[in-house]
């Protein structure tokens, strides 16, 4: 099973494939904005390839020729400023879906933000608003197609050692992940298609993660 | 015929109110943001309505009741912050938009910019990008709704005084219009019907308005 990664030069997308060269039926292609970020993954065996996520659909689309899945976990973050907001976490979302239909390839996991409703672009203070609007349009433009998609919701990002141990639901008080933990779903939910079609939040835990994604 | 007006206190919207209240068989209600802004159209006679696009879709639907048609000419233009890029131009459209099918009103025109397909997005300066992008994704969500819609592309927009003559199509190379025949031209949509589930750019030229639009 090969992987698209796009966004993989970002703390999770180096921690996902990283996971991902571990397994052996999983082979990571890691999509890259500069070819100077390409040894990293060259020394885990994956594939790399540069293409710039502000470019055209045709670009991401041939990046994916051949894989079985794409995730998608490309961040501007919240703190980028606001264009970057629009091209990478709005449009580089959002053309990566179309290059997936493009392609012909039906897998897609996007990693979203922990509520993307729309009542938390109300709720979010004014300077994150954007943000959450940003990818409440990605979500919603990724349910409409007919692609196989998952959409995972982490809670805040930190950088701790993982634990392997998560709740995931909807609803959920917002509390941390560690990113290594979120790298660790986005395998189980490759792994597992009863999680197609669904979306979840996930924060630390006390119960594996392999039994929380196959039962979601 | 009463038309609601969102974003009435730009230079449009207050063109256009002025040229409603004028006709005999049209009546403006103006939304604004503040009740501060309401004298200039309470002295035309028109309505107002206090309502912030950056707030709920109940509100601006609330706002809509009633009326026959909304035409949406807010915008915090390409040289404001990117986050009102997002939360104006991009989610206040189409929470208009969902407003619009809330209310049960079917006619809606969008004021959108010159060319917002995708080409347009990659071909603008990295400045002026995110907003075609924003107002690309406005756009194609109205063109999936099942409203009367139709989507004027006005050229660059000048203060000088109309000449009631103009361009319109597709494909056009972009020239000047003056705010004054734009809402000359959103007038002339409003009185033909043939002009529903179109869209055309405009540019200042040499025909008349209403004999263009009643043949785009």
């Amino acid at each position: 099973m090969k992987i698209l990664v796009v966004g993989a030069n970002g703390q999770i997308g180096k921690q996902l494939v990283t996971f991902i060269q571990e397994q052996d039926h999983l082979h990571a292609r890691a999509m890259i904005r500069n070819k100077e970020q390409a040894s990293f993954f060259e020394e885990l065996g994956a594939e790399t390839v540069v293409v710039d996520l502000e470019g055209d659909i045709d670009s991401i689309a041939k990046a994916a020729e051949g894989v079985d899945a794409i995730v998608f976990t490309a961040g501007s973050g919240p703190h980028t400023g606001k264009d970057k907001t629009i091209m990478v976490d709005l449009d580089g979302a959002i053309k990566t879906v179309e290059a997936a239909k493009l392609a012909g390839i039906k897998r897609f996991i996007m990693i979203s933000s922990f509520d993307t409703r729309r009542q938390a672009i109300l709720d979010a203070p004014p300077s994150f608003a954007p943000y959450v609007a940003a990818k409440y349009y990605a979500d919603e433009w990724l349910r409409k197609t007919e692609l196989d998609y998952t959409i995972i919701h982490p809670g805040a990002l930190v950088n701790e050692k993982g634990t392997g141990k998560i709740k995931a639901g909807f609803d959920l008080e917002i509390g941390e992940v560690a990113r290594e933990d979120v790298a660790r779903v986005i395998i189980a939910t490759l792994q597992n298609d009863s999680t197609i079609g669904k979306e979840f939040q996930v924060i630390g835990g006390t119960e594996s993660i392999k039994e929380v994604i196959q039962s979601v």
